[in-house]
């Protein structure tokens, strides 16, 4: 297949360092092109991927900051989609990572778009948005991302769970005896200092490797500082070749982030290192750790506590096996499948006529919810997995 | 013709008071509609014009406010965009004033499109992204506006001065004894404390019909409100009906506005009724006011309280002629001129590939020049005024 992937601009692909999305982004064309398929990706000069690279602008982080950033973005964004759908007969399908951006282009073309949503979808001018493009096929990447637009008319094609290169990670020996690990960023949502409390309560020394945006430097300096001590090792940020051991060397990787987090590619990183994960019950973390198996499942920082200190019984195979479920080859296989009921369907002028789909019904032989997963005890029934449950 | 009119969705065309895009837009599609084009507006719900309406949505500053307004209302915008050039092939001509959201769609047909640059052009994010669509044809307000970007490759179609309905103005009697008028906005570059020292310096009564945006509630009663003595009458927003009669009441119109203001209506508002302006020397000011002759153009206050004082010597009739410059008609009769030029040229495909433009060379027999006018005094040369100079 012909398949363009299009990039944000603000970080090369793959980053230097932090940027998820980005590495998911990498990883997704090296895959494809690694299957015989032909991917062209649209995004920032200095990416490095096996795709044909249609390169539009140097990282807009390196070279704007602030109010400048803000208005000029979208514009530079919109200038690479709209060189992108000039061009749109060369692709068999579309794949955006710009999310709502790439909206008002989907009907322009008689090439199927499909988008992934990166990002929380619990947001007002989402839920006023999406639902004017009802037919644009999404992809979540977690089932507890479309909660929070559960009650709207959309097209979901499926939920593509992010992958990772789990072969960096199969070398390393864990540690059982280490340290905790805090892997991410310095912000109140991710939760450092509910870290530090679990280091302080349990006696066990943290290692935090997380980076600190400049608008978050007075947290960090008035909030998260003066809250370390001794025991406290701040390492800042690490890249990608850092990682691998960095989390072997951990007996656990806390993850007690505070917000409906719609992936969290640190832990999948944790568990393929053979590292459990204690993390809080918040988004996608019941989707990726399994409670007593790859991890614990906590309610509180007391009990994240607790499981600290019952770590041992996780057995560290058991972490690498399940990120097996998160490979790069499987995420790879989920959007494959994605783009072929896609391509199959129909032209997306005929689906905004019918106000339809054309969305695949299956991933893995499961079937999907053509519209939002209900939400478990609020509106009824348990959320359906696309990649096969756990 | 067939013309496509599109209007921002903040406020109706035309609005209920405050809002001089919409105003203008108004009076081009019933002028146009009048002289026998076929004109559809896109633009907000409520809308009452005599082209054909494509209603969107309803004004968006009824529903919404603050971040809400800001996240959502590109994305409107967007839709609204999306839609019209789906149908592009029903025109003849595109005709944008969303600006530079517009950019990226202009190329996605073979129908020209020309946007009018409503606002000031002396932001760095312009800079950086008008050069990047340098062969979409420009439409300025004055030829004052175009000089923040005269270094950079643009296509200027023309300078299109905004126009007026001048029968509601033209029937009021212009009182030579009247009060010192202030009208537009409460912000600090329109200089109501201007206004103000003016009024107290030469003891003339001031009356001041302003709106106060909810942005500019702290700046009103803190720095303004203190300063209005018993002879400031503050009269809060007025409508269409009431400016005639404001402005004819009053002996002169104070316009001590301190940006580079891109057209100012207020000025010729206040021609047509009769009313000499005093303004300070600043934007398109120069273009529309002739110093001595239809009201001073001033450098400072002090020059502003002098002026206040002389204001008898001029001949209300020089101003409602010179207001005969900017009638609704005369609007139209330009952007006839550019759609036809535009209809004649190549394919914006075309233009795009040889980046250059596809613009007309001259309007009302004054031939344009095709890039930014060059700033007197500082790269060389008078600036051209397309309307037949002064």
């Amino acid at each position: 297949m012909r398949i363009a992937q299009v990039a944000p601009l603000y970080e090369a692909v793959p980053p230097g360092a932090y940027g998820g999305t980005e590495r998911v982004i990498a990883m997704l064309c090296d895959g494809l092109v690694a299957q015989g398929h032909d991917v062209t990706l649209f995004g920032p000069e200095t990416s490095e991927t096996d795709a044909k690279l249609e390169a539009f602008e140097p990282p807009l982080r390196e070279r704007f900051s602030g109010d400048e950033l803000v208005n000029l973005a979208p514009h530079l964004h919109l200038r690479m989609l709209a060189e992108l759908y000039e061009r749109a007969d060369e692709f068999d399908v579309i794949h955006s990572h710009l999310d709502i951006w790439t909206l008002p282009f989907t009907h322009l073309c008689d090439r199927p778009t499909v988008l992934t949503m990166h990002g929380r979808l619990d947001l007002d001018h989402l839920r006023d948005l999406l639902p004017r493009y009802g037919s644009v096929p999404l992809v979540s990447i977690s089932d507890d991302q479309r909660l929070a637009v559960a009650d709207l008319d959309l097209t979901w094609a499926a939920t593509v769970y992010n992958g990772l290169d789990l072969t960096a990670y199969s070398e390393v020996p864990h540690d059982p005896d280490g340290y905790l690990g805090f892997v991410g960023r310095i912000a109140e949502e991710k939760g450092p200092l509910a870290a530090i409390e679990i280091s302080r309560r349990t006696g066990l020394p943290l290692r935090m490797a997380a980076k600190v945006d400049p608008l978050d430097v007075s947290y960090y300096e008035e909030e998260v500082r003066p809250q370390m001590g001794p025991d406290v090792d701040f390492v800042g940020e690490i890249d990608e070749g850092e990682k691998p051991a960095f989390y072997a060397g951990a007996r656990a990787t806390l993850f007690p982030s505070d917000w409906p987090e719609p992936f969290g590619l640190v832990m999948i990183e944790s568990l393929a290192a053979g590292t459990p994960v204690i993390a809080l019950r918040r988004g996608s973390v019941p989707e990726v750790i399994e409670d007593g198996v790859s991890g614990f499942i906590c309610d509180d920082v007391d009990e994240m506590v607790e499981a600290a200190e019952r770590i041992g019984e996780i057995d560290p195979d058991a972490c690498r096996r399940r990120a097996e479920r998160f490979s790069a080859e499987r995420m790879c296989r989920g959007y494959v499948e994605v783009y072929e009921a896609l391509v199959r369907g129909p032209s997306p002028r005929r689906a905004a006529a019918q106000g339809g789909a054309a969305s695949p019904t299956a991933i893995d032989g499961v079937p999907l919810p053509r519209r939002a997963v209900p939400v478990p005890g609020v509106i009824g029934g348990p959320p359906v997995t696309s990649t096969g449950g756990r």
